[in-house]
């Protein structure tokens, strides 16, 4: 069993952390004349009792150095705490949701999916909305450091095609990521701040223009209106969210080595070439059906096909039409983008646009060895070849992923959800999208009525989603804790 | 480019015989006294003087050794040009079948799908009954030969596991093809022939009998009754066909390796082991739910849960109840039933559980790798470590199986479908299936009422889906007609 204590110390300063996030949304409300600030006040200290109680029971077992199952155990702690407590503000308000509807919104929140419960944003307190927010963007840039500093020495899903030299043991992981979200925490605040602006002077008030800018950049979703982006009715709007959701889909590393004069990796990634060429050829497609069928306006057209079909592929879930109405084609094609995703080392999730080229290459090179059994063909990636090991963790990443998908589908299936409501909530709960399709959780929908069951089925693969799978299910092989 | 003029004098020689098989029902229909037996001559005259053209065209290139291109387009041709020829008595017909519908029956029939257009089997000649048994029949041993004598020297999606020492070079591929052929076909011919005696004393009449029976061992599942085998409403029936359909979707190597006296095949092959325990699974979970949800009585319960999920699963098709009505659980378990398919060298069609096997031991593996990096995990099938390259083309082949639904998936949306029937009429078609779900193609529906375009899709699926999709894709890389 691996030393529960360095672990648990790090969960009590997260808590201790996030106490103190809590005070923002008090700050506010109480700013703004809402009752509603003892609510955040209540679960700061909740949340500060619980963390900085971890942290003095387990002060003794304080260490730099992590081994393999305590950084596994403390991933998937992270975003279950987290979810946990920060659920808090959302029970105790006025919106009387139950302990369950609050930790789906919370675990939707922090995974960045944005699948909702709450039907009322219009008139709901400022601080609530911005806790909402907080959550996604808080989550956005966890996932982002934890995919650059510690998913690669885990090794899931071939997340070790990302490891870079300087960090090949496990000892200096804590340290190493520490550092990377130095850089990569200014930066997302800096990318944060420029949406915000655009967004402010797009027509939406400060407010508003922050809590989407946040929710933007974290390919989160959540918005402060019922009728999301939509509300707006804005092309310019649209469209900047539109940047803001690409901005957030490609490695934040590559902003990095950008900011630092390298800009080879935001130009010549082959992953960022391929998503953007994906994104391109659905929205050229979802546009055209709409021209074709609807007789939609061209310029409205674009419009409606990239917000939608972006907003889908990067796992954002913002909507401004329902998708719902663009028929059998729509639906088909919106469930085929749900699974994608981004790049690696992004905010987004779904199996992410790696994987996919590494299947594809994996695919092709068995094609030319039909024709030629004794020829060697080796997949590559970025115009190197695949290592065997990467090749080998991004295929069993993909069948997880398909099977958790499909006995998901039946699960929920089972709970009395009807085929459509199962198949879509069950996709886009474990890629991390938001709404899903039909009348009940498409985008003009809610997940309210579901069943308390699914609620916490579809948490579960929200975290599962987010931690790319094999994190989080390989605390429940009975080895992880033996020995 | 490979030489055609040996692969033209095999089409030429199979549509000689498809010819002869035409007389068939002619004869059936002449004797009863049915119009019809002139549809049947004509058809087999014009298939007849084609293949003889065809063969005297191409005499002088007679050849016992195909190349690895000869075999990939012979099997390819093999299937398109006795569904092309086959759908002539369907075009002729009273029916007044267009020729892509009929093109569309055929083709269904041939690759053991049995989707169906015609609407009015109960009135229709007793000779074009026969003639759809009879093409599923065709198809279903057409394609245990070819699977075992042909598709290992092929390599596609990782049938090579199923090489036997004694044909690793192309040149002996067809002589022993064809002594497979005639071992395989007496008994195949043998298992009918028991099915038929007991779907005879179980009460149906000895036409219907004889038709069914070929359809439920070829997996097929076309009937002669407009109800499928719910017209019978009877448990016996049932689970007679229960019975045959599960024969028809093990190995049928194994059946002739257990008439030599060699019993271990059928008994220890981890393969058939996998197939019945999740075929047992899909029935216990569809039966208690129905139990459960619907208050079935149990023993209908266990009658109607096996009778589908495995009519679904091995890619049968018949109906007795519409599970359409089994809501959000029923139709997302039947999808996934609709993707697995049996053994490899039976009739089924569908991913098949060799692959499933393989998939699950190699994420297994990798999930093993999770905790000890520096391990050494190999995948293992049937207790024999499964070699670097079955491995990566099983992986190629699910991947390529995925991308291909997705992408019909898309198209039959594009081409107006809804959602439900463009992702369940993709997936019953690529895994040789039969009914989608849904109220249009369902089991209680048809595919009448489809756009033309999408039947040729569909046709095209079911071919691809039956030759492993390898054999077909090929074709279309100009690699293939190259150097």
């Amino acid at each position: 069993m691996p030393a529960l204590g360095p672990v648990l110390y790090i969960v009590g300063l997260v808590l201790a952390l996030l106490a103190g996030v809590m005070v923002i949304p008090a700050l506010v409300d109480a700013l703004t004349g809402h009752e509603d600030w003892q609510v955040f006040a209540a679960s700061a200290l909740i949340t500060l009792f619980a963390g900085v109680s971890l942290m003095l029971t387990t002060q003794g077992t304080r260490t730099v150095s992590l081994n393999l199952r305590q950084a596994f155990l403390l991933t998937t702690l992270l975003w279950l705490v987290v979810a946990l407590f920060g659920a808090l503000p959302f029970a105790f308000s006025d919106l009387k949701l139950s302990y369950t509807d609050a930790f789906f919104e919370a675990m939707s929140g922090v995974t960045t999916t944005g699948s909702t419960v709450i039907v009322g944003l219009d008139t709901a307190p400022p601080g609530l909305l911005l806790w909402r927010a907080l959550l996604q963007w808080l989550g956005g840039i966890g996932i982002i450091v934890i995919a650059m500093g510690i998913l690669p020495m885990l090794s899931v899903g071939g997340m070790q095609l990302f490891k870079t030299e300087a960090f090949d043991t496990p000892e200096k992981v804590l340290p190493r990521t520490a550092r990377l979200a130095g850089g990569l925490g200014m930066l997302y605040a800096g990318i944060t701040l420029a949406w915000t602006f655009m967004l402010y002077f797009a027509g939406m008030s400060g407010f508003d223009a922050l809590a989407h800018a946040m929710t933007t950049v974290a390919t989160g979703g959540y918005s402060t209106k019922d009728a999301s982006i939509g509300h707006y009715d804005s092309a310019l709007i649209d469209y900047i969210v539109v940047a803001g959701m690409l901005a957030g889909s490609l490695p934040f590393i590559a902003y990095l080595k950008a900011v630092r004069g390298d800009m080879r990796m935001l130009l010549q990634d082959s992953q960022v070439r391929w998503f953007l060429s994906i994104t391109g050829a659905a929205v050229l497609l979802a546009g055209g059906w709409q021209f074709w069928t609807l007789e939609t306006h061209p310029l409205e057209a674009v419009r409606h096909a990239a917000f939608n079909c972006i907003s889908v592929m990067t796992g954002t879930g913002f909507a401004t039409t329902d998708f719902g109405l663009w028929g059998g084609f729509g639906m088909s094609l919106m469930l085929f983008l749900m699974f994608l995703g981004g790049c690696a080392g992004s905010t987004t999730c779904g199996v992410k646009i790696f994987r996919i080229q590494i299947a594809y290459a994996t695919a092709r090179a068995q094609m030319k060895r039909l024709l030629r059994p004794h020829g060697v063909f080796i997949p590559h990636y970025n115009r190197k070849p695949v290592p065997e090991d990467v090749s080998t963790a991004v295929i069993g990443f993909l069948i997880t992923y398909m099977l958790c998908f499909l006995l998901l589908s039946m699960l929920l299936g089972l709970l009395g959800l009807d085929f459509v409501t199962a198949i879509s909530g069950a996709a886009t709960a474990i890629s991390n999208v938001g709404p899903g399709l039909g009348d009940i959780i498409g985008p003009a929908g809610n997940f309210s009525t579901l069943p308390d069951a699914a609620k916490w089925a579809l948490s579960l693969a929200m975290l599962m989603g987010r931690l790319e799978l094999f994190t989080v299910l390989i605390l429940f092989a009975p080895s992880f804790w033996r020995g």
